[in-house]
């Protein structure tokens, strides 16, 4: 197909289309003419997954084109290619303190989860604990559990069914499922959190005023 | 205090101090001589606040512009707080097609949610839900209940405790609970995804190969 057939498929204008092929972000097609290229299917997928990261997961270019790096990393394991992106990206800067470290530390002991060492989630897990402290909203470990509570009810449904695909799908698989399934889980919680305010005033509003 | 103790306290180099001082973000001072201004604990805090949602909730210039004015927004009610900024934000472009909108509707109305008709998040979850269809990697019926099943466990811890409490400390807490709960939730998905992945590789190489 040509460059307007893509870009009408995907629903982006076409001087989109042109400036990710610029950047790079989007592989140029097979030239059918000195001005002309033919466009397949893994265009239309990959142009979908670029609008996807900037629409729905709002990154900025350096942060799609690190995602899309990591994907095309063949080195890489797939289960590694977010954490390879946010590494590239160097989305955590300084140390976290020891106290905020030691704190992860123990909440992945005492889950028995196995977590790599050197996790990029384990120092942004500190740093985002380190920040509430400062701002005197510390994450207690009550909540802490039942975030992780969440989380392994959560990671049970998602990782049944990524193995035994190919090297590209499954790499396709965790992007897609990390990053457009957050925006998912934090709107939903957002909702949540709006529907047990909304309860709460309801309730007391129904309290006999004695 | 001086801008240089400022900047200290809260573990920011003097220049950003004054970027955030030229951009409005913070306000200026109490005048103590023609380039001098006294800063107090409300400085104090507000940099904080503004050093964490750069660094730990990554959002842009304009994101802590949009979340400080709705907060400072008085005729605002706290709770509305997040959805403001989003909204001033733009962070939803376009409408999301009627049967993801159809769905959002059918799951709210299935949990018994009370969710306001216009909230930003209906949108922004119906927008995440045709981005994974256009990638052939749709949300299904089940994890999204996994999903609000999830939220709403986390939500009855999260809103006890926020009533009561004067506007500023409640729209604060909103804001602090939000923007920077979200990584530390996050990046527990993440960990647990990695847990859950490993342990199957290893149950699966534990398998007699018969």
């Amino acid at each position: 197909m040509w460059i307007s057939e893509l870009a009408a498929t995907v629903g982006l204008p076409v001087p989109t289309v042109k400036f990710y092929l610029r950047e790079g972000l989007l592989p140029t097609g097979t030239p059918t003419g000195v001005t002309r290229a033919d466009y397949d299917e893994h265009h239309v997928r990959r142009l979908r997954l670029i609008r996807a990261l900037t629409e729905v997961a709002v990154l900025r270019l350096d942060g799609v084109r690190a995602v899309l790096d990591a994907m095309d990393d063949e080195s890489l394991p797939w289960h590694e290619a977010i954490g390879s992106a946010h590494r590239r990206l160097g989305a955590v800067s300084g140390a976290p303190s020891p106290a905020a470290s030691e704190r992860v530390e123990g909440l992945v002991r005492d889950r028995g989860w196995t977590v790599h060492e050197g996790s990029v989630q384990r120092a942004a897990l500190a740093h985002a604990l380190d920040a509430l402290d400062s701002l005197d909203h510390p994450a207690s470990d009550e909540l802490l559990h039942t975030y992780a509570d969440a989380a392994e009810a959560i990671a049970a449904k998602e990782v049944a069914g990524v193995h035994g695909e190919d090297r590209v799908s499954a790499t396709e698989h965790v992007v897609v499922s990390t990053l457009l399934l957050e925006p998912v889980l934090l709107n939903l919680r957002r909702m949540a959190q709006e529907n047990a305010s909304a309860k709460s005033v309801d309730r007391r509003h129904r309290e006999p005023a004695s």
